[in-house]
């Protein structure tokens, strides 16, 4: 009998003895790695987090003690922990259990995560309300190095320092950002830690005080000795809080002793654990950053299931590079996601035209306004959810001086597995209101190089929004062609319907489209191409022609494409039908599933058809013998 | 003849002698007094920063060199010394020159701003474009110790300590956020500069050494000798930059002096330089606060032309108090606007429950759903055009969760003279496709307590949006009262066409309604109220009773009410015109200007409405004959 098979929460936990916490830990490690090979999902966080998540159940007590994990996607050994072991296996699958903590799925997840650096900010405010009432609880919040770049964790700290409540945050320092010398802090860090800090404190002391005379040598003396004791943690010391570390992040019976030690310390105390990404699973260990977010895989070989197809995040890549080659003005700046965006490849080519800001959407945005204001062309390539994290960036910087910032919004509409947090689906509400700004979506990968090469062309701020995965497998032109700006495409002419599609939605169309052949329904199929300015001189076209329109976005219904189509064509005695997403947060699960109940699939689409033109023919009849 | 008369450009400047900058500067003072005085404006921030804008064009080359002003709001110096200084009285009016650095209204002005916190990040853009182009020029940020407080400039100063680039970040700090004990950061610039220091120093010193056993008293003895010169802006120093100061900003010799020597080092520099915020008018000088952004006031004695009538600033302010006072559970949270948001009168009756985080708006959301997720009820007192720097937060951390924040939007709409960068127009459109949100707006100031009422009593994310400036005039009710949510109130009556209005521009329609009685035109009118849900079932039997519906609302007109409205009666036979912004970036000027421009007038909706009811009969004569 194994030790977790008698876990089933915290207090369960805190029946085994001390030292057999790390066969605990092996056993959760070996259950995340048997269900992410099959679920995929944050394998190499959470594997490197366990450790840590075993001595905080041990040490604290959830759901009374509040933890809250920042990203969420290192907390698979807290679920496991906290009631969640028999559900594991359903993992990130639809109906089952989320791939983040959410508040609705266990009284343990004190506070919905997904995005990064909210942990410090929803801590403190858990610190602060506890305070107001009276009661005695503790507050932890745990955050990665790449986390704690994103300013909205020292907007977090800063307050935490002012405020001075007892709260601890533990920086689970896996040394990622380091070996990638993303940004200062991750530089900060890694003196922290290497042996090589001795020399570089010691300069940076010495350049400091050669700006005043008044020493002698007893100084100098005392700074060979003074230099690691004075300087570990002396950031975080200036904001408030009281460091303590860095601690070994995998020695758990270490770490339980310096929890019990610092748990009961007043005023905010940051913890800096040192831990390794992929921990216990040599593939992972040995490629982390393959492993950070993975899908199914072989547990044995740490292989992937690989799938065919060139994806929409490859083909920008592609084309980005291909264009890079002749314009030597064009730049790529990613926040954090070299590999996600597929910008990894374009930094290997053109390092000095690259940029990885760190977790930092907002700055990625306004600084590439200073590049265009200066005669550049940067390209931020962001998934569509992370550019929420910029929206004002977007406005205030980009947009309201009209500089030529292009958005390759990747991870547009439905995301699949990760769910509510990630789905890129507010894209179009949150943009089509923006002035000067030019919104686009391709319907495959030879229309999202077109669209590059367009925005690139174009002088003007652009948003492409395209989506995760694979492609429809079309062949690319050898190049490029520019696009006109505003003007759609009928794909396919028809006079019974018109199907007016966004993006990858217009290949759907068109096999809607041959669905409603069998129906004798002959419908038009038009790529729209352009969100903004929107072909409204087409629209009108087709609105006289033909009665019965609908409208197909994976994006929010509210704001979105089909809102504008009827807002529109309102005066007229068209009929529109708006497909897309409904007024929720949408949950996480199979991207086919989800497409399926949302009525996204061509089969749903060609069944709205029928409706439509059933409702439509019903309508005139009932006004005829009105 | 003065100084001022020939100084025409930067290049007009470097004739003077150096001896007599200090009386450029005091001319550009009594010339910012004078003007400003009549025109209002962010006479604090700009006579505070006189004396660094006067050294910095004597040093530096605009527009070869970048100058890029956070925020903007201390630019005026900068304006008058760059061929804007005849232009300069028609700061901030209709068609004259903007308060804030434009890039389309000046060659010197290097990048446009408005919000805070944006300069590190685009100074930091055009140092990597030059060194690209290979070009040569100088960059210099200057920024306050407010806007530092933001993660933006936190993201900014990081990005830049890791790329190195020679560029320039100059702190403007006059001790505001010190004054006002906000945040860590301002602790931190405090003990820089005060004599305290040393003590603190020392005790934080010792504090981490007493950690560890291995020191002798040598160098406790040493300790009191180094600590200030270990530590002024090692914070800095830790992110990559090379810190110099504090020094003195009102003394031009010296900074000329400073500014010459540090131009030409390489690498990120922190010039650290001391202001007085109002330098040179004592009125601003004793009261910097009133004085940051200020009306029309009479220069002799500093007070303010009065206005009358209780804004909703004010009637938000009393409200909140008035609940607080039996609801302890309610939260108030600024991010640095205790007076603009009026909540200064909540700090000092409940000085527990009040939070100022700084200019932060990222964090104040985040925080306060913590703190909503602990049983509280967090009020976010923040200006629309702000609130667009929190948008993330607003959809993942709070919406999301189904959290019971509220969100007051102070200065939605049109905001006059502070123009593009502020105006409040675009919050419907980026709030209204977020799930689980209640959105409101109050025709009145007393509709705007009935709405905070309903908002604490919702258990709900609610964000309620109300306009700069004075209320309408009513009395308010002892008693606020509940309002059912999503139901829309019939203000008049009206058979020939209906007003549908938000906010205050229920009023404007009801005057509309009185203009349209004098053409025999009855008008209903619509008090929308809830703009989320919307209030569709009224929508509807309005629209099956009046065929002809006119929308307005202070928002851009894309994403907005109106297109929602279009949207829902799309299907019908109702004619639907909207008034709202145009899409485009709305400029300054006196709002009485702006919304007769736009269409926003009694006069102009009832003009609006006549023509619509004439295409209408037009269209159904043609529809007749045809």
């Amino acid at each position: 009998m194994s030790f977790l098979d008698n876990i089933n929460s915290p207090s369960d936990l805190k029946k085994v003895k001390r030292e057999n916490l790390p066969k605990v830990a092996e056993e959760i490690r070996e259950k995340i790695i048997d269900v992410v090979s099959e679920t995929g999902g944050h394998l190499a966080p959470s594997l490197g987090a366990t450790d840590l998540a075993v001595a905080l159940h041990y040490v604290f007590d959830s759901p009374k003690d509040k933890i809250i994990w920042d990203v969420g996607h290192q907390a698979y050994a807290h679920k496991i922990l906290t009631g969640r072991k028999d559900k594991f296996h359903t993992l990130r699958s639809h109906n089952g259990i989320s791939g983040f903590p959410r508040r609705c799925e266990s009284e343990h997840d004190a506070f919905g995560v997904g995005h990064s650096s909210t942990s410090i900010s929803a801590a403190l405010g858990f610190a602060v309300a506890r305070d107001l009432k009276n009661e005695e609880f503790k507050v932890a919040a745990v955050i990665g190095d790449g986390s704690m770049t994103g300013g909205l964790a020292f907007e977090g700290l800063q307050n935490a320092g002012h405020l001075k409540k007892d709260m601890l945050v533990i920086l689970n320092d896996n040394e990622m950002f380091i070996s990638q010398k993303v940004g200062a802090i991750a530089g900060y860090f890694a003196k922290l830690l290497t042996i090589g800090t001795v020399k570089r404190v010691e300069e940076k002391i010495m350049r400091v005080v050669s700006r005043f005379h008044n020493f002698g040598s007893p100084f100098g003396r005392l700074i060979k000795r003074a230099k690691v004791m004075l300087f570990p943690g002396m950031l975080f010391e200036e904001m408030g809080f009281t460091y303590i570390g860095p601690v070994q992040g995998h020695d758990i019976n270490n770490l339980v002793t310096i929890l019990s030690n610092i748990k009961n310390m007043s005023g905010p105390v940051l913890l800096h654990v040192i831990t390794k990404k992929g921990k216990g699973y040599i593939p992972a260990e040995e490629n982390p950053t393959k492993f950070h977010g993975v899908g199914k895989f072989n547990k044995d070989t740490g292989e992937s299931v690989k799938f065919s197809g060139l994806t929409y995040t490859q083909a920008f890549s592609d084309a980005l590079i291909k264009f890079a080659k002749t314009d030597d003005k064009i730049i790529a700046i990613t926040a954090a996601m070299p590999e996600g965006t597929g910008l990894d490849k374009f930094a290997k080519l053109y390092p000095d035209r690259y940029f990885d800001v760190g977790i930092a959407e907002g700055h990625a945005v306004t600084f590439a306004a200073g590049m265009a204001a200066a005669g550049f062309k940067p390209v931020c390539a962001v998934y569509s959810t992370f550019a929420q994290r910029a929206f004002d960036n977007i406005i205030h910087d980009v947009a309201l001086q009209n500089l030529p910032v292009i958005f390759a919004l990747d991870r547009a509409g439905l995301v699949g597995e990760d769910g509510g947090t990630h789905h890129g689906v507010f894209d179009l509400s949150f943009l089509k209101h923006i002035p000067n700004l030019v919104i686009m979506s391709p319907s495959d990968e030879n229309e999202l190089q077109n669209m590059l090469r367009t925005a690139l062309n174009s002088n003007k701020p652009c948003a492409i929004r395209y989506p995760r995965g694979a492609g429809i497998g079309v062949k690319l032109d050898k190049t490029a062609s520019v696009l006109q700006i505003g003007k759609a495409k009928i794909m396919s002419e028809g006079s019974d319907i018109a199907l007016l599609a966004v993006g990858n939605h217009v290949e759907t169309c068109l096999k809607a489209a041959e669905i409603l052949k069998k129906s004798h329904v002959d419908a038009a199929v038009v790529n729209m191409r352009f969100l903004k300015p929107l072909d409204e001189e087409m629209i009108k076209e087709i609105a006289l022609k033909i009665k019965n329109i609908i409208t197909v976005e994976e994006n929010a219904l509210s704001g979105g494409f089909g809102e504008s189509v009827k807002s529109f064509l309102c005066n007229t005695d068209a009929r529109v039908v708006n497909i897309g997403l409904p007024d929720k947060f949408i949950e996480h699960g199979n991207i086919k599933i989800l497409k399926k109940k949302y009525g996204l699939t061509a089969e749903n689409i060609a069944e709205t058809a029928l409706q439509t033109l059933q409702n439509g023919n019903a309508k005139n009849e009932k006004q005829k013998t009105a």
